[in-house]
C-alpha cells in the first residue's frame, strides 16, 4: 500500500526529505515528505491504513466558458457541502488519534499532501463528449467541459496552532521540495495548463480551517492573470525585445525604494503599483520559469527568507493593546505555465492582505468587483518602509 | 447659489423631475432631483446654503500603471480617513436638522447627488508633469499621474432606513433619471472614458455608510472589464460578423432556462456562466449603449421593473426563524465606455452577492484573487429557480 522514495538529485550527499505514498480508502492519493528519523533514513515507514469507510468523492463539476470577458468558471456545487470551521476534535488535518480518524491515517507527520475532499478540479479530461452535451443549452456560445485537472490539501505541520512563518528551516525547506515535487508531477499530468502553489491564511478571507496547511491546484486551462501576464510579456518583448518580468525586477532593484529585504539569491519588494494594503514579492535573482528550476543554493536560502518575511508581516498590524496581530494573507506562487511561455515566465511569490488597519478589511466592491480597477488606501511606500521597520 | 432646469426633453408634457444645482461650502456640486411638489414645478426651490466651514477637499491621489497584467492602479491613502460606519446621529447622507449639518444643506430632499468628499478620481487631467515626475522613481516602465475624474454619492432616499427596492416608481424613475444625467454629463467632461454607476449594498461588502445610496464613478482610463468585452466584441464580430451582447442575450432568451422576468422593454435572466453564489443580468430588449440612450417607455418599464427583481432578492435566503435577510449585493451598470466602441457596446446591469448562504459568505481567496478563476458553489439554473420562485 505504500511506496517510498527518497528525495531525487540527492545521490551524492544525505537525502533532505523521504516521499512514501499511500491511498486514502476512497482511493485519493496521500504522500508523506518525511525530513526525520526514522523515517528519513527509511528505517520506519509510515504506513498506517486509512480505516475510514469514506464514499467515493463526488464529480468535480464542470467549466463553463464567459464569452463576456473570455474566461472559463468553475461550477462546484458539491463543494457547498464542504468542511466549515469544524471544532478542534474534529480537524481533519491532524494526525490521527485513538477515537479520532483523520484525512492522515498516521498518528504523526512532517509535510504531506493529499487529494482535496471536495476538489474544485478533478480527473483526467473528459475524452468523450459531457452527460449534458459540450456547449449549455446546445448554444455554440456557452462551451462546457468537466472540471478536470487536481486539488491538494499540503500540511506545513501537525501542529493545529502552528504558522508556516514558524515551523522552522528543515521543515521550510520540506515544504519547498514538497511544492516543487507537485508543480513536476501535476504539470504532467494530462490536459494541466497550470500549477498554483498557495496558502490562505485567516478567517478574514475564508479559510475553514485553522490547521496550518496551504493549497495546490493544477488547472485545465490558463488562469485569466497568468493570460495577462503572458500578453504583457509579448508587448515588452516586440517593445523593446527585454523580458518585462526580468526588467520590473532590475527597476525595483535599481531604485531600491521598496526592497524590503535581499539575500545572495532571493529578494523581496513591495511591486511599484501594488493594489492591497498589504502586498509583497519575493523573486529570485536568477531568471527562473518554476519551483523545478530552483537550485540547491536557491532553495536552502528561501527556507529562511521566507519564513523572515511572514513572521514581519505578522507585527504588521498591532490591536489596541500593542499585542501582533497575524495577518491574514494570500501567498500566491506565480509559475510558468505547465506547457506554453516557459522560456519567458518568472517564478514570482505574490502575498498580499485584505487587513488595511488593525480593525479594517478592504472588501472588493462595485469597482474591483465590477469593473476590475483596484483603489488603494495606501501607497507602496508606506508598505515597504512599514516591512523594512519591522527587520529582526 | 441655486440655479435650475426642468428636465430636458419633456417639453410636450409635464416635467417628471427639476434638477437644481449648488454649491457645498468647499465648493463641490450638489444637484437635487425632484419629483414632488412645491419642487417640481419650481413653485419652490431648495435654497439652504451649507452653512459648514469645510476644508478643501484633498488631492486625488495617483495613478499607476501595473505593467505586470497592464492595468491602472488607483492610490489613495487620503481616503484611509473616510467616514466609517458613523452613529445614525451622524449619518452625512441625511437631510441637515437643526444642530445636525450634514452633505444635504436642505431639510429634505427627493433625489441628491454630490460630489464625494473622499473621492479616489477629482479633477480634470494634469496639464503639467505630476510633481513626482511622470513616472516613479524615473522608471519608464512605470508611468503615474494624477487620479483625475469625478466620484459622485448618489442618495436614493431621504430616509436612512430605506431601500431602492422600495422607494417607489416614481422616485426610482427619477434614480434613473439622475444616472442618465450623470453618465451623459460626466461622460462629457475632458479626460473622462467611461461613467459608471453603481450600488454596494451592505455592510458584507464593505458599505460604511446604511444610508441608501449609489455611487458614480467618472474613470480617466477604460476599467480592465470594459477592455475584456471589447476585445471579446471584436474577436466575436472578426468570427461571425455578429455581436456578441447581442447573441448571448438572444441565446439566454432561445433558451429560457435561465430568464427570471420579462417585460415589453427589459429582460432578467441569469447569465450561463454566472461566478457569484448569487448573480443577475437586467438587459433592454433593444441594443442601447447606455442609460442616456433609453427611450421614455423603457425608463418608465424600468421603474418598475428592476425594483420588483430587488425585493425578490431581499427574500432569497432566510434566518434561521424563516425572516428573510437583505441581500448585500453590487450592483453595476456596464454601459459604453464615454469615446469609443459606443455602436457596439450593450447596456445590462449586472448585480451580484458574496452571500452564498443564510450564514455563510463567498470570499475571494487564492484561486480568484491571486489567479482570477472564479469558482461558484453554485449553478446558475439554480439561482435562477429561486429567483423564479420568489416571483410576487
Amino acid at each position: 500500500m505504500v511506496s517510498t522514495t527518497s528525495a531525487p538529485d540527492q545521490s551524492s550527499r544525505p537525502p533532505l526529505f523521504r516521499r512514501s505514498t499511500t491511498r486514502l480508502s476512497d482511493g485519493r492519493e496521500l504522500i508523506y515528505f518525511d525530513d526525520s528519523e526514522p523515517f528519513l533514513s527509511g528505517e520506519k515507514t509510515r504506513c498506517a491504513e486509512d480505516l475510514r469507510a469514506l464514499p467515493a468523492v463526488e464529480p468535480s463539476g464542470e467549466l463553463r466558458w464567459d464569452a463576456r470577458v473570455g474566461e472559463w468558471v468553475a461550477l462546484a456545487a458539491h463543494r457547498m457541502a464542504r468542511t466549515h470551521q469544524p471544532s478542534d476534535d474534529d480537524n481533519p488535518l491532524a494526525p490521527t488519534r485513538p477515537g479520532h480518524r483523520t484525512e492522515i491515517p498516521a498518528d504523526d507527520y512532517d509535510v504531506v499532501v493529499f487529494e482535496n475532499r471536495f476538489p474544485s478540479f478533478a480527473g483526467p479530461p473528459a475524452d468523450e463528449a459531457e452527460p449534458g452535451g459540450a456547449m449549455v443549452d446546445g448554444e455554440p456560445l456557452w462551451p462546457r467541459r468537466r472540471a478536470a485537472g487536481r486539488c491538494e490539501v499540503l500540511c506545513f505541520s501537525p501542529d493545529p496552532t502552528g504558522a508556516l512563518a514558524t515551523v522552522g528551516t528543515t521543515r521550510m525547506r520540506t515544504v519547498i521540495e514538497a511544492w516543487a515535487d507537485r508543480t513536476r508531477v501535476l504539470g504532467e499530468l494530462d490536459g494541466v495548463e497550470q500549477v498554483f502553489c498557495f496558502e490562505n491564511r485567516g478567517a478574514e478571507i475564508g479559510v475553514t480551517l485553522s490547521h496550518p496547511h496551504g493549497q495546490i491546484y493544477a488547472y485545465p486551462f490558463l488562469p485569466p492573470d497568468t493570460v495577462a501576464v503572458l500578453a504583457q510579456l509579448r508587448r515588452h518583448r516586440d517593445a523593446t525585445g527585454g523580458n518585462l518580468l526580468d526588467d520590473l525586477l532590475a527597476a525595483e532593484l535599481r531604485s531600491g525604494r521598496r526592497v524590503v529585504s535581499e539575500g545572495e539569491h532571493w529578494v523581496a519588494y513591495v511591486p511599484a503599483a501594488a493594489r492591497w494594503p498589504v502586498e509583497v514579492e519575493i523573486a529570485p535573482r536568477r531568471p527562473v520559469p518554476d519551483l523545478c528550476a530552483l537550485t540547491e543554493a536557491e532553495r536552502a536560502e528561501l527556507a529562511g527568507f521566507y519564513p523572515e518575511l511572514l513572521r514581519r508581516l505578522d507585527r504588521y498590524f498591532t490591536d489596541a493593546d500593542g499585542a501582533p496581530m497575524p495577518l491574514p494573507y494570500v501567498s500566491a506562487w506565480h509559475q510558468a505555465p505547465a506547457r506554453i511561455g516557459r522560456d519567458e515566465f518568472r517564478l514570482r511569490l505574490r502575498l498580499f492582505s485584505v487587513r488595511r488597519s488593525a480593525d479594517k478589511i478592504k472588501y472588493l466592491a462595485g469597482s474591483e468587483s465590477a469593473m476590475g480597477v483596484w483603489i488603494n488606501d495606501t501607497i507602496p511606500e508606506a508598505i515597504a518602509d512599514r516591512l523594512r521597520e519591522l527587520a529582526a
